[in-house]
């Protein structure tokens, strides 16, 4: 078994952490990581100020050790009109279906951590041990205010220039996302061409550059999975398709369903959904957001606006396959357990 | 260090295959990296029999120790002259610029493994000591015919699905090849939905699935990346990229100095150069081939016939931007080094 050295990960008692999943993670989950040895986390990205202190304080109330809180450092979206009416306007016969009204413009759900000064403030009064982030980073004097405040930042990366990015800004840890893993692709900038990397790779590339430690994320599900990525130099794993399935997580009856079927077997990295790449197993929101001659979505996350009141609708009707359903290719590996027990599982997988 | 069994991979000394890699891999390279305790590789799919027949044993006459050839067994080229002659005219603005003519029909310059009758009675002669499958497998009974000339063999998967395939063909041995491989992506059939499984998520996927031996190939280019493959549960692991940069190798001077330039960063998996996915360096010849508004290829390998002849003329006149230069993800990685020199530092590393 590969070395694990607890001064590389803050002092974390095992190298596994639990990735945090807007609308999946929630206190109970990442508390209950925690309280296992790992590093438990939540997102607060999609949340308002006041539902993210009262999880945060919720989550401090479960568990006496560190967790993770997450945020979302998007470019703030570029409003178009006529592309939203589009955008709409091809999701409108859905609306039909199900007897709802589309709406007729969209929001921008979440504010951009980037420029929520309230979220700032927030945070540095309640002081999360941790703090992580998304789409991008802060500037360099807002990640100083963490330091400052004795909290420890960690930031997704998906190339080697954006981990070169997260080091100059100063935080300090990263996480290597590669293009298996679930849920949102955490590229800076969609515009740029994207390589895709997987994980393996960019673990390998980010331990011969950065000095900082890098926790792998994207397909791991098991204890062996765990030692490779230790065994390529990663300081800690993210794991996040791995603990949708417990039932501390938030995912609804459908989504486990659908986890456990052969659904699992064919995930899709698409921005139908919320105007961003996420990778989730495919339904009839993906395939008719994807169909030919469908117009670009609309950004993000004025996309996913219009995904989350098609689905709203949906589920008062019962109907299911509209839904956001975010899983890694990892998937199919996935298993049933309370995160307390999958932690304690993964521990042994990795000693055997 | 994670256990190499040998009785898991022929009895080979170490886990080291080296990819076969047409217009790369040379009997000088397989032999080095044979001798060296590795299993070496020679790619015939692209050659005549009787030059094949040459590759062969002039491997046997460098080393006395087990050596792989490969075949390609890809479905037969589906001709179509408007699909061809689209593809020729596309092409033709960069013939032009050469000074040459662009050809007026293009041929299936390989006959596939799959009908290649003479191919295969040169194999059951020559009897090498395996023989691996690439884009498909053959029938039940040609690999039945194999296994009773004590030929052992082996057959690239890149899904559960085909390495069920596999499996039920007879075949010996399973090469896991994943997303972020160099070179031609061993896909069985190209109209199927890829669901492009990464290296690490498919060896996991296989090994849990199959009993056979697995061999992990794609991204793999140091003893660190090696021991995660083995982590993984992978019996072997297949080396491509990493050997192409050795002397031994075919590649010319404008390959290597583009692999060791910030081009190996950027790979790309492109169907323009030969008609099926590739993974590879991006040049002109890529990115005219992608250009918006550009027709479908030909099939493969009619596009490649194309590609190859667009090159020839280019090379001629010092021109080296039309080149079909494949790499893998883990391409900046690469040293230069002689094989058995590399296959050693391979075997340190795992052990260190």
């Amino acid at each position: 078994m590969p070395q694990y050295d607890p001064a590389r990960l803050f002092g974390l008692p095992t190298p596994i952490v639990q990735a945090p999943m807007a609308g999946v993670s929630t206190p109970e989950l990442a508390a209950a990581v925690s309280n296992a040895g790992g590093l438990g986390s939540i997102a607060i990205g999609a949340s308002t100020v006041a539902r993210a202190r009262d999880m945060i304080e919720r989550t401090r109330a479960l568990t006496p050790r560190a967790f993770n809180v997450n945020v979302f450092c998007h470019a703030p979206a570029e409003r178009d009109e006529a592309r939203e009416a589009a955008w709409i306007a091809h999701l409108e016969p859905l609306f039909a279906e199900l007897g709802a009204a589309a709406p007729t413009s969209l929001n921008e759900i979440y504010e951009s951590f980037l420029v929520d000064d309230e979220a700032l403030e927030m945070l540095l009064e309640e002081r999360p041990p941790i703090v992580s982030f998304h789409f991008g980073i802060p500037s360099a004097d807002r990640v100083a205010a963490f330091r400052g405040a004795g909290i420890t930042t960690m930031a997704t990366a998906t190339s080697v220039d954006e981990a070169e990015r997260c080091e100059r800004a100063g935080v300090d840890a990263i996480v290597a996302q590669g293009i298996e893993a679930g849920g949102h692709r955490g590229v800076f900038d969609t515009d740029v061409l994207d390589a895709g990397l997987t994980t393996a790779v960019l673990v390998r590339l980010l331990v011969r550059r950065t000095k900082l430690p890098v926790i792998a994320a994207g397909g791991i599900m098991d204890g062996r999975a765990v030692n490779a990525a230790l065994a390529l130099g990663a300081s800690g794993v993210q794991l996040g398709t791995a603990f949708i399935l417990c039932p501390e997580s938030a995912a609804d009856a459908s989504y486990r369903a659908n986890l456990k079927s052969d659904r699992a077997s064919a995930t899709r990295l698409t921005s139908v959904i919320s105007g961003r790449p996420a990778r989730g197993m495919v339904n009839r929101l993906v395939e008719h957001g994807e169909a030919p001659g469908a117009p670009e979505p609309a950004a993000y996350p004025v996309a996913y606006d219009a995904a989350k009141r098609l689905h709203s609708a949906a589920v008062q009707r019962g109907v299911h396959d509209l839904a956001a359903q975010w899983a890694g290719q990892g998937a199919p590996l996935a298993r049933e357990l309370p995160a307390a027990e999958l932690v304690q599982m993964l521990l042994e997988e990795m000693a055997s």
